[in-house]
This record gives C-alpha cells, structure tokens and sequence, in this order.
C-alpha cells in the first residue's frame, strides 16, 4: 500500500474500510486527470506569479507535469486503487521525480479545491462536446424534415388520431427541442464557467492567490469568489448539468417513443434499415429497434442520475462531505450515456425513411372533422361552438386532400407553414467549428 | 352538470369516472384563471387583426372578458367542479352574455394552447415574484454578512472543524449561492418565454393567426414555432422551472441545516428570537427551529415535484396525453412552498445573532494546523508535506489570534478577503424595481 | 390564536413563520382525527388500568372522547389553522369540557406517539380498504379474462407483434399481477402492524405503562418496543406502505398502457362505451380514454410521493424532526388516489369489450414463425437453432388456425392452459368480507 | 464478430448501434452465468421428463453445462461484447462441443425466460446473504448496546436535547430497525420465490412443459403462472428488492448519520479508533469518518437505483421491451453497495467506544423537565398541562441522577427496560446457519 497523503504513523486503516472509501474513484478519476494536470500547471503558475515558488521550481513543476501528461496520454502511467484518486498520482509523480520540489505543489491548494476544478473543466468540456453532436444531430433532423416535409403524418392527441400533421411538422418538433436543449446547455455551461480553484478546503488560504489570473489562465469567464460556496455548490453544479443532460434525453426518449410507435406493424408509418434492427432468439419474423427502447431507457438511467446527484448533496451542511465524492461516477456515466445515444439517434435518423403509401391509407376523413369545423366557423361565419356540433355530420359529403390539408395550415409552426428559415441560422450557428 | 364543450348528446360519463377525470383541475385552475382572461384578450385581438372577428365582435369580447375579470377578482364568479377548468367557465361566460358572439372565441385555438399560454405566463410571473423575494433576501443576507464580519466560526469538512471561518464568510456562501440561483431563475424565464399561443391542438390551424403580433401583445419575446413542440414542451419547461425553485431551495436548505445544527445546545453558535421557535407539548426546555426543519423538508418536496413532473412527461409520445393535467398542481404547490419558504428565511436571518463568545470558546487550536503548515511551506521555504507532518507538533508552542487569523486569509473569497464590493452590486441590481 | 400546548408566556411566534410551519397539517388530520381519539380512549383506559388515573377520570375522559366522536362524525367540531393539529382539538375538548381531568389525558404521551400511532391505525385501515377494492377489480378481471378466454389477441414484444396471446392470457397476467400486489399489501400491513404508542416524545416514560394491553386494544398483533425506534421507523413505515400503493398502481398503469394503445384506431382491439370516454373541444371524432391516462400518470404521482418521503425521512438523526409532518399530506394524497384509481380501473373493465373481428384482420402468419420452429424443433427432431432457420420460408406453406394456435399452447400459464382454477380461490379469499 | 442468436443473413447492424445496444449486458452477465447454468440444467431435465430431448442427449447436455460452469469457475471462459450475453455463451459453448444436440437446448425456452429466471435466482440468493451478514452485524449492535446499556446519552428531538436516553437504547433501535429490515427481507423473498421458467418469450410454448417440476428443482416455492405476467413483473420484484436494500440502508444511513454528528467534536460522544478513520490532506488534525459518510451517500445511490427502476418499468406495456435490460446494473451495483456497506458498519461497531466522562458533562438538568412535569402529574395528582408550565421553575430546586433516571424509565422499550431477551431471540434465529 502506498502513503496517503493524509497519512500519520499511527493509521491503520481497516483493508475492508479503505476499499469501500476508495471506492471507484480510481476508476473516474481516470476522466479527471487530464484536467487536473491543467489546473495544477496553472497553479504552479499561480504560485510563481505571487513568488511563492521561484521561477526555477515553477518550471520544473510544469515540465514534469507535462511529462506525466504524456505518460498519462502513453498509457505507462495509470491510476491504482492504492492511489486512491488522480490527485494522489500527480503529486506522488512530482515528488518520485523531482524531490522536494515535487511537494511544493500542494502549497495553497487542497483536494478539494483540485477536484472541483477538475470536474468543472470536465463538465464545461462536456458540454460543448455534447452540443457540438447535438448540432449534428440537429442538421440531420432538419434534412430529414426538409426532404419529407410534405408527407403527410396523423397528428395525435390522446394516442388517437387528432388532426393531419406531416413528416416535416414533427420533425420540426423534434428539431426544435434539440435547440431549445442546445440553447440550455449553453446557458448551463455559463453558469458553472467559475473558477474554484484557489478555495483550497473551502476556506481559503494565507496568501495572495491571483485568482483572477488562473481564472483566465484555465479559459473561465468568472471566479467562483467565496470559498465555501465553492464547496457548496458541488452537486448543485452537477445536478444543473445533469438536468441538461436530461433534458436532452426527454427529446431524444420523445423521437424514440415516437419511432418505436410508429414502427410498430399496427401503425407502420416508417421504415427502418438493417443498420438499426435487431431480431429475437425465438421469433425470425421480429425487427426489433432495442436502439430506440435503449435511449427511452437510458433516459430514466439519466433522470435517475440526476434525483440522485440532489439527493446526495441537499441535505449536507456547508463544508465538504465524502458523501459528495459518490457524484463523480454518475457524473461520467451520465455523460457517457448522453454522448452515445446522440450517435445512436444519428445513425438511426439515417437508417428512416417514411411509408407514405402506408401513411395514406390510414388517413381517415374525421381526422378533418376540426378542419370542417374551423371551415365553417370562419368561411360561413358559423360560431366555433355551432360548427363543432354539425362537423361529424358533414364529413361525409366533404372530399378533403391531405396535400391541400396540410398546406392549409397557415399559422406559423403548423404542418403548411414550418419555417425552417427559422432554424436554419440556428443549426448554422450551432454546427459552426468555432462554437467553443 | 353542465354541458362540457367536447360533449356529443349520446355521451354519458360516469359519475365516479368523470369526478377522477376533473381531478383537482378546478380547483388549481383558479391561480390560471387571469392569465387565461388576458391571453384570450390578447386571441380576440389577434382574430380581429387578421380579419376572422370583426371590430364590433372583438369589442364584446374583450369587454366581456373585462368583466369576467372584474367579477373574478370581486370574487362573485369562481370555478366549479362541474365547470372542469378555467377554459370552461371562461367560454360559458362569453356565451352566456353575448350569445353567439361569445361562441366565435374559441375559433383557431384550443383549450391545448389556452392552457399552454396561461401556464406559461403563470411561470414567467411567479419567477419573477420569487426572484424579487430572493432579492429582499439576498440583501437581508449580505447585511447579516457585513454586520458580523469578523465573528469566527468554525469551518467544517466532514462535520469535523476543520479550519477557522467566519459568520460572514459563511454567509457570504449562502449569498453568492442565492445570486447563483437568481441568475439561474432569470436563464430560466429566458428559456420559458417563448409563445405557445396560435398552437391550437398542437397541429396549427388553417388561419393566417399573427403569432408575432400575439407574442408581442402578451410579452413574451419570441414564439415557439413548431406547434407540435408546444406540445411536446409541456413538462419539459415545468421540469426547468422546477430545477430552479429546487436550486433555489437547497441554498435554502442548505441555510436551514447549518443552523439546525449550530443552534443545538452542543454547538450553540447562534440564538434564535422568539419570533421563530416553538416549544415542546412535553418538553418545557425545547427551543426548536419547526421553521428550518419544514424548509429543509419542503427541499424534498420541491425535488419531488420535480422529479414527478420529469416522470409523467418523459415517457410519451408527441401530442397531448391527459397525464400532462397532472403537473399543473405540482406547480403550483411547489411555486407557493419556495414563496413562502424564502418569506420565513427572510424573518429568520432577522431573528438570528451569532454568539460570539460561546464561539471563541469552541475554537481550539488544532483548527490553525493547516495554516502553520502553510506559514512553514511559504515562509520558511518547506516543501508543504513536510511541514504538514510536523504542524501538529508546533501546535503547543504557537500562539494563534482568531481575528488575526481570519485576517490573513486574504485569497479571494477567504475570510479575510470577502469581496463585499462583488456582490453589493448584483444585489442592487436585483432589488431595483424595474427588473420585470 | 388560542393558545398552543407548547405555549410559554414569552413566545411570540411571527406570524408568517407560525403559518408556515402549521402548513397543511390542519387539513392533513382530518383523516386521523378518529384514529387519534381512538387511542385517546385507549391510552386512557391503560392509565387507568396502571393506577395513573381513578376509574372515575378515566370514564369522564373515554364519555368525553366519545361525544368529541359524534360532534366530529357530525360535523360540529372541525379543526382550525389556529388549533394547528387534532392533537390539540381533542386535549383543548377535553379541558374545556372537563376541567382540570381533561389536562390529564396527555399523562405519560406525547404529540410524537400520538401522531405514530394514529397514522398507524390509518394505514392498517386504508391497506385493507384498498386491498378490499382491488378484490373486487380482481373479479372483475378475472371474469372478464372468463368470458374473453378465447378471443386472440398478439402479444408483443419491443412493441412489435411476436406470438399468438389472448384476451384471456392478457387479463390473467393483470390479474396475477393484482394478486401479487394484494399478497404484498398484505405482507405490508403485517411488518407496519405494530404499536407505537407508550414511546412518548420518543425515550418513554417514567410509568409502567402496559404497552400489551393497549396493543390488544387498539388491535395491533406486536409491540413496538424500542420507543426511540418508534420515532426512527417514521417514514420508513410510510415508505414501505407508498411502495405497496405504487405496486399496485404499476399493474393499473400498464392496464392503462395497454388500453390507450390497443384503443388507438390503428390496433382498434378494444371498444370502450361512452361511460369511460371523452370529447375534444375542437376534434369532434375523438374518443380519449382520459381516465386511463390518468390512472398512468397518478401511478408517476405515487411513485413521487414514495420517493419524496424516502427523501425526507433518510438524510435524519435519530429522533423527531419536523420534516417529517410533511410526510402526512403525501400519505394521504397517494392514498386517495390509489383508491380512486381502483374504482375507475373497476368501471372502466366494465365498459370494455375486445373486437374480435378487427383482431383476427391484424393477425398475420409471421406471429407464428416461433411457433413452427418450435414445431419443427420438437416434431422433426430438427435443433432449435436449425428450426429457427427455416421457420420464416416454410410461412407461406403453412396454415395456422388462432384458436388452434392458442390451445396448443400448454405450458402452464400459457394462452392454452390459463389456469383459471389457481386464480379463483385466491380472489375469492381476497373477497371474503372476513379479511380484516 | 460472432454470429447472434437472432441474426439472419442480411442483417447488418450498425457497430456503434451494436455496441450501444449490448451496453454493459457482457458485464453484468458475469454475475448471472452461474445461475443461468443452473436454470439451464434443470430446463434440459425437465425437457428430457416429457420427452422432448431423449436421456441421452439430455446427459451430454446437463454434462456440457457441468463442464462450462466447471471452465467458467476457473476463469477459462468469459463473456466477450461479441458474446453479448451469458446466454449466448451457454448456447454457444454446448453447439460448439456437442454439435446439434447443443442446438437443442433452447427448445422450448427464449432469452426471456432465461434472464428472468436467473435475475430471480441471483435475487433470491442475494438476499439470503444480504440477511446472513445483517444478522451478524446484528449480533454486534446487540453486544453493543448490552455493553452500554446504562451509559446515558442524551435523546434529542428537532436535534435539541430532549429527555436522557441511554447508548443501549439508542443501539437498540437500530437493532429493532435492522430487525425489522431482515423480515422485510424474508417477506420480499417470499414474494419473488416463484418461478418464471418456462414463460418463454412471455406467450408459453406448445409443449406440456413440467413447471412445476422445474420449480421444484430450482428450489422455488411456487409457479409464476401467467406467462406474461412473468415479463411484466420485471422491474416490478426488482423495485421490490431494491427497496428492501434501500430499507436496510436507511437503517446503517441513520447509525451513520448519528455517528458523524455524535463524534464532531463538540458532540464528542464517541470515539473511534483508527481502522476506521481517514485523515485530511492539509489538516493534520482532522479525524473524518469517511466510511460513514458513504454509508449515508451509499443509502442515496440505492434510492436512486429503486427510483430508476421503478421510472423505467412503470411506462411499458405488456411485453418484453429492451429498456428493461438497463435494469440489470443497478441491481448488481445496489446489491454490491449494499452487502459492503453492513460489511462496514459491523467493522465501525467494533471500532466505536462511547466517551462516558464528555456525556455526562454534556448533559443539563433542563433534560429532566419533562420527567419532573410527567412526576408531578403522576405523583402529586397534578394535571399534566399544569405540571408541565411550573416544571422549568422545579428545575434548579430538583436534583437528578442520570442513572436513576434512566433507571426510572420502566415503560417497554424506554431506556429503562430495553427489552433484551425480546431481540435475542430473534438475532439467534437470524443468525442460525441453516436459515437459508
């Protein structure tokens, strides 16, 4: 077993103990290790600035930190459950390579203020990750809407046909709430944009700190000033990125509920190739979208996540708990299963393709009984209410075109007026290189 | 029973079916009831705009819609059971006292974006109203900070002391925690001010309805375009809405557990006037916080309703689903419990004084070891594990003033350096009056 | 205001505060009101029983408790905000009606065992209300699977058609499910049949109360011994009912999945009768079966509840905490809910019946492939895996009859062998009057 | 790659798709092989008693399945991502050495029924050591608090010091808690000990497969009749399951809990010896209970799991969807988190002395004003209401010795009559080896 950093002689941590306290820490510290190699070369940095170390430390310490970056990147060095966490590596590194030097790092900061840096760079990296697939993710569904936009779709309210929509119309929903995710994402990643580090345990230290010159050295937009809040807002932070996150997957959950449905033999509104069907053990006939069931799923696994993260950390008084340690791993698998299921609905979104002769013959006239209605309130004057009650009654007699229904629907956003204009800029911009 | 607006004459529901169907509807409609008047003013307007109502029919309308209001706020119309919703009574209302006029309102919408557009405004409202509450707070906060400045206080890591802060670094915490969460309110109505108005059933109408000029009649700041997305966003911006009342909540809480825990006779860092404690019926000795409790309770009550909005909505497939009836209340319940819990912090910041001397006897003086380790790492040029390892032997023969120590601590956000100035202003900002 | 039990001379309460930590409460216990006085009478008869009070007390006391009964069953007795809880209602009759005896009664109690065991005694009665309710819905299940037995119905799996099932098969695997959830309530009622009263605030009392005799008296099967156990068991009891209720409202809810899907025009397998349908305010063709919607989305709100108490309850040190008094409101929403979920769910089995004729249309040949291969696997003496091969060309050759199809289904619980036998005693025991 | 199961010729799955759809199964199934080795011994048994497979060909299979459970035991087989799953690998293993006799073994069975009968036995063997480890750490608690029976402590409520309670009595409500926790488990266990072999893919088989004798076999107590009704209760007696965990982990949350707060120093009533104690990296000082805290954060992940499961499997309909395969890992991981976490806290007790001399410091004469009001009322005949407003008074003018209050508190369950022999019997009968 290697030294604890914490370690006094007299320790003897129970092996049953430690392993549960280490837990899987050693495993997600594997994603924070190359943000925590950044932050701590910043505060090396930070240091030499205020002549806490001089220069000649200073650069020895960023040039070994380099070093076991690359190492780090070689895969020749890695992080043991003796280790306990990235942190530990990096100063055992240091010191194993350059002495005394190597333990005058940790002068003015703590793990805590390490990690919470860690985390932030992690999860503001994430998020313009994730927003750059999403955007991808937008320009496919914005084709898909545009090349069949005129295809007609039943509208449903109820799971019961409501009123005739189109291909285009409900990919435009889709797309839309694929903004709407992005633009919140964006809004998150503003608000967790703070710097930590320099809040050492929470409470501060004894020394100038410059922290607005880490601030701008680690690529924040602001310092997260008091030191205790830096403390607190861990698991509030996270669970605001995970309720982005989430409601990402509420869009993508919605597609494939709607895809799953629309699949089905009963309805048969879309097609979908090989690429993304699977078959069962027993029954040859089945084509099975398991990738549609697995993004509704994992949906719940993130919301899941999320319920947790608040639960773990709303009920601590100020100050670090190792309670909030747990948060890492739900942090990372969250991330992981949002990241893939934008590349799985990618890859789906191409393997679709509507059945618009299927579509058509389930159309059925009373899907136009509001439209009649609507008719007849507006052309003949008739008052709604009045309209409503003799609708039924007309549809019969009345020949409706679903081309010439859908182009009907005038008002903005509906099937006849989609106004993809509106979000052509929006994708653009999103898909643009430089975003981030 | 009335006549219900889909009623068809051959239509018998089930009493005991019908009941379970209203739900408590009628009764959460009531805090609707004047967003749905005005944004139907607002329709009328726009109807009359392109032409469907003329001049004469829109003037009825929304001078019936005026009274309506009146009577509404004078109390002499309210919403029955038998009315099922504010939609309801609304219409009936119009038709009752101006005939067939009264029947033309519901022409190119449906109770679908009724209810969309009045939740919506509910929404934008009521986060403004509790930013304003949050600001008095805030302010209530930043002065407690001030007044106690330089009281020492514990700061705590895993419920252990840990290093010397102060009353007003700890409140400054709860401050910056407070202003993070007004920033994020204010993203959040950002994200929510989009029209649904014009969406009808979520398929749009044959009619040239001027969204932009309803969008800006209603104040809101653009529309939300696709119809369908209307839809499909209903539990998805509540699920927003209440991640902020929640994050809003666990600074609360986070207050609340803080001073349940340095109120107890063992710590006893704080008293509390009278004007927040209760007794004990059997305990004549009891001076509890019933008050910090129920919020810290009311924290899980808020991330319930949250965590119920995500549940009902995450699972369904576009178009409206009568599952989405369901949130309005846990809205409304939780809207009101985060009102009223930042009302109780507020008189509770003022009831409280920090018990300066009991304090100062707590305070002992291994709570100084890290910073002797960091004098020795910075001011006698030892590497800091070194002088971690022997901080603990000096403890004795070092001699340590509180004031003095919190005085030192001059990094950004530490005790010693409280950045007042940073945050004076964002609470000014917040608590003018002409934010909203 | 009257004044409050814990009431000393000094104590203003601010107002707002003391609205605020009332709540709900005083609505919350008009449910428990006759269980209190319930225990009122039998705590009486246990003080009297150990010599605390005179026989001549105790009758005043259980004479007073009894009027107190009939005013409320009356009506003429309720319970206001100012009163704060039924606790207070009962000592304040007593007192007022009895002088200085009625201060006797909280001899050797306190409002924490007074609550425990009142909401005790509720959730034994409502565990045995609901699961009376849903031995009727069992019924009702089972008999409609009686009179469907044959009628073909495809089962699914990934919501694609699979193998030949049953309306038979389909409502007998609901009615396991109810069943099952029936046996659990059951097993729920025995772990939470314990009685806490004589705990006091928690740490007993200095009386040789006889907890047997009051736990014979109120009818519960054990003791709960541990008095600060007692307190510690609080929304751990709570939590176990609400998992049984949210059982319970899983199988309802995936009732209601199934009919809202197998209702939509596209599958048509059931019809539903006006008595469980309703209208569109603009869409005069559709027929929504809103009250299984909300069957499915009061399952989420359940589900909520369940875990809202699990979060207040499990972040707590041991002994009250007021917190804990929110978990009444939830406990009783839920209840009704359930309840009324049951009767709707009983209603609506009435009013469906299976349109065995659009049903046959929809069966196509390939929803038997499995079954051929497992003919040709077990007939031919062919492997499985071989079978499994070939089953799709030999499709077309082959003639299936569904009802031949289905009887050949023997494995037990299989459309063919549904095992009605099994099913029936235990639903008639569930019906039996003498249960509870 | 390998060939799937399902897989036909012109089937080309996406290899991102691919990967995200198997997800973690290959993992998770390393937890289920064995007991899907021992289900698919006694399915090839129960295939051979009704003649399907002739004694030969079910010797060579049961012989194989002896052989891969014998490689796997040693390591010499693993499930690879290309494998899938461990069904796959059975399959697989027994075509490769036995030829077409291999192939024969899924007659009559689907993956279906497979997972679900190896998840329940997994369940079923899980909880029997969850239960096992319970009792001993049973067993410890109980020595516990025997042998601190009458060293007091003081009972706190609104975590204010309330009336004296006593160490004993506080271990003994965690006692009577884990108690409890361990019948729940048996109750749960009663509830999922029925098999689902034979279900199929949830329709049955045309085969008059012996169900009742696999059941026997596998050492279930009963038959899950309704096949489809065994797909449907999965999630159902997961969530089931999980929250007896999480039951169970509320219970070591709250002994956490009291801990954390009882060895801060200003509480001091415990000590810890090192085993179970972690220091800080830069305070030298800190003795942090690191193992509690993820005791108490542990609880949350479980609540978590419970919630997501309960999230995923409450929206689908009949039948089996992908989604619910997700369900597996949290099952594994709580199951893990779980038998770690009592692991923990037995070792904790054994580490934790009570710090008599510091409590009896602690302790203030105003934690008898309750027993003096409740002595009043009893032994001066005084009304309680009245005794209770003059006891503060009373209290500098009456002396009180700890132990004879504690002594003094006879009702069943308060400090005074723990009860001892009433939990001894049962810890015995838990702890028996042949339990299970």
């Amino acid at each position: 077993m290697k030294e604890k950093l914490w370690q006094k002689t007299s320790n003897k941590l129970d092996p049953i103990v430690e392993r549960y306290t280490i837990g899987d820490d050693y495993k997600s510290d594997v994603v924070f290790m190359s943000y925590d190699i950044m932050a701590s070369r910043v505060h090396v940095k930070g240091l030499a600035k205020i002549g806490i170390l001089i220069e000649k430390e200073a650069e020895q310490l960023v040039q070994g930190l380099d070093e076991l970056q690359q190492k780090w990147d070689a895969g020749t060095i890695v992080i043991t459950p003796e280790d306990e966490d990235c942190h530990t590596v990096i100063e055992q590194y240091l010191t194993d390579t350059l002495g005394v030097v190597g333990k005058k790092i940790h002068t003015g900061r703590s793990r805590n203020d390490q990690i919470l840096v860690a985390v932030r760079l992690y999860m503001k990296d994430m998020l313009g990750s994730i927003e750059k697939k999403s955007a991808t993710l937008a320009r496919a569904v914005l084709e898909f809407a545009r090349r069949h936009e005129h295809v007609p779709l039943p509208g449903y309210s109820h799971t019961q046909q409501a009123m005739l929509s189109s291909v285009g119309h409900y990919f435009c929903s889709y797309l839309e709430s694929l903004l709407d995710d992005c633009d919140f994402i964006q809004s998150v990643c503003r608000h967790i944009d703070k710097n930590p580090l320099g809040s050492a345990a929470g409470f501060g230290v004894a020394l100038p700190l410059d922290r607005e010159y880490t601030t701008q050295e680690l690529g924040f937009s602001k310092v997260q000033i008091n030191s205790l809040y830096c403390q607190s807002s861990r698991g509030k932070y996270e669970a605001l990125y995970l309720h982005a996150l989430s409601s990402l997957m509420q869009t993508l959950g919605k597609i494939a509920s709607d895809m799953i449905l629309f699949t089905s033999r009963e309805f048969d509104f879309f097609s979908v190739d090989d690429r993304c069907v699977t078959g069962s053990s027993i029954m040859p006939q089945k084509r099975n979208l398991d990738c549609m069931e697995l993004v509704r799923g994992n949906s719940a696994i993130i919301r899941g996540c999320h319920a947790t993260v608040m639960d773990i950390a709303s009920h601590l008084t100020s100050g670090y708990h190792r309670d909030l340690q747990l948060i890492k791993k739900l942090l990372i698998e969250s991330t992981t299963i949002a990241s893939e299921s934008i590349a799985v609905m990618e890859i789906f979104i191409g393997a679709l393709s509507p059945n618009a002769e299927r579509i058509g013959k389930v159309i059925q006239k009373d899907i136009f009984s509001a439209d009649i209605a609507t008719a007849l309130a507006t052309q003949e004057g008739m008052a709604f209410r009045d309209a409503y009650r003799i609708a039924c009654a007309r549809l019969e007699e009345t020949a409706v075109d679903p081309q010439e229904n859908i182009s009907s629907k005038i008002s903005l956003g509906a099937p006849g007026n989609l106004a993809f204009d509106r979000y052509e800029k929006r994708v653009s911009d999103l898909c643009r290189p430089s975003i981030h």
